[in-house]
């Protein structure tokens, strides 16, 4: 929820001298995606939403970001569209920052959801990774299984800080995942962070649109599921709702069936979700300085998420 | 440039049920506004700003600023027009904070105004003046000359510490001030912020809107030029754009020519409304905590336009 990146009228206009938009009618900085600035853009030819990649964002990934939505959007899904200038790039520079303009897509977040949304977004996932596949852009999931070891060596004693004995208890975690993690599910393209902020929802309650495809990565359909189900089942007081994550499932059920090798695997995958948000909240909690005015997201939320998921999950009929 | 009120869908949901705007299409914190926090909603009956008032704002002057822009924009002064809820009020209250609904009005800030943009920004201020005569609503200038010694006094030490020997310098300008301050100058509803970023232009680089009109008061119409003279007409290396100004005034008498009094109150009025904005960034300055993540405006940029206009400026072939 920030602007990181101002831009002036006058960078603004020579920006736009490269595109085929018209003129600027409007120009507003916008509270949505915590890593990038971003603007509502009108021109006189439509809407749109322009992004200055910040800190987080490698250059050398923005191309496969981009070219992603660009393929999704190509096959129908509701995601943005990124608008190349006149030369044909969509990928440019603007206060020698990576920038790009992609249309604009209305709808709305919800940040309570009800099963009814939930099962929405699970068919709004699926969807996705159908819509993603056949995708020849290849990221790897730096955020997988395989880095969290390393990740969480240099954050044990802000985890212990948090709350004492929790630096043993994420040891012993991640030795477990190591030896159970699945490994040979289906897999191809992933949003990677499908969280309520990230989708849009039509005035009827019904699935709208993606947005902030900017973890999408290589990696199981089934983790993105499991990532999912974290973001949106569980409810405020730390309980998870079966009910919400059954009507996920249903929801995503509708477009792709899970094999029954992904249902097994949900539970193992749901925990090494939790501990990957764990992770990066508590390596942002970590370099964040004390009395700042902006405090990163709460490790312990997803500590607490990780926790249910210890005592695995049961979301078929007992399996777990 | 902030967003301090999170608003949920939910909460949305329930504002504006009392409305007869449809249902929400989009919804997206921006940045705009310092003092309180905006909202762009698309609905199924057009565009508008949402505003939550916060700290600054007080309860009771609320009634001024919404019936001030209702006025306005009965005139067809180009302001945003509140939107009165089923029952016909525009002032509401959301998440336990007073807060309005607006028309959005398009157009774009500049930057660097060019003296073409300063001639259009002071007919439209000038366009403000007339609109608003006959407008019932009073307020008082709370940061007016009677009010800039005692704000110094509780920040004299902040200003030693900015700059040694500053404190004895700013007690000799407001003794001057309290003596030679015009008082019986034309008056009305002033704006009283018109700063660059409160005044959109259109694509052709006329005059589209002003917004913002939440410093609003009676004062000295010459007062608001004078205000209006800081905030466009200096360049970023400190030195008065004379060019600028003259264009300026020639836009303002466009439509409201300056009396011989005002014009020679000029140079004083300039030198107070450079007084009063370096007094309320240092009061700001010194009220933010050291490490903080988001600096307040520098008090220093106005403490040069005060020592510019204690030469006496010459705006009129000669006279200061």
């Amino acid at each position: 929820m920030a602007v990181y990146t101002d831009i002036t009228d006058q960078e603004l206009e020579g920006f736009l001298a490269d595109y085929d938009l018209g003129a600027p009618l409007a120009f507003k900085g916008i509270a949505e995606g915590v890593e990038n600035s971003n603007f509502l853009l009108e021109t006189e030819k439509g809407r749109y939403i322009l992004t200055v990649y910040e800190r987080r964002a490698r250059p050398e990934d923005l191309p496969y970001f981009l070219n992603l939505l660009g393929w999704l959007a190509d096959r129908g899904y509701p995601s943005a569209r990124p608008v190349p200038d006149q030369a044909g790039r969509t990928l440019k520079t603007l206060r020698g920052k990576p920038a790009a303009i992609v249309g604009f897509m209305p709808g709305l977040s919800v940040r309570k959801p009800s099963p009814a949304h939930c099962r929405e977004a699970g068919e709004g996932l699926a969807w996705l990774h159908l819509a993603g596949e056949g995708y020849e852009g290849r990221r790897a999931n730096d955020l997988g299984q395989p880095h969290w070891a390393p990740l969480f060596s240099k954050h044990r004693q802000a985890a212990e800080d948090l709350k004492p004995g929790l630096a043993a208890t994420i040891d012993k975690d991640l030795a477990e995942m190591a030896l159970a993690w699945p490994r040979s599910l289906p897999s191809g393209t992933i949003h990677a962070d499908y969280f309520p902020d990230n989708v849009f929802f039509r005035t009827d309650g019904k699935f709208a649109a993606t947005i902030d495809f900017y973890f999408a990565c290589d990696d199981a359909y089934a983790y993105d599921v499991a990532v999912t189900l974290n973001a949106w089942c569980f409810e405020a007081d730390g309980s998870f709702n079966v009910t919400a994550a059954q009507g996920l499932i249903a929801g995503y059920e509708r477009r792709r069936p899970l094999s029954p090798a992904e249902r097994d695997a949900l539970p193992m995958l749901a925990r090494g979700a939790a501990m990957r948000f764990f992770l990066t909240r508590l390596a942002d909690w970590n370099a964040t300085p004390a009395g700042a005015l902006v405090r990163p997201k709460d490790p312990l939320e997803y500590e607490r998420k990780l926790a249910v998921h210890r005592e695995g999950l049961s979301l078929f009929g007992g399996r777990a």
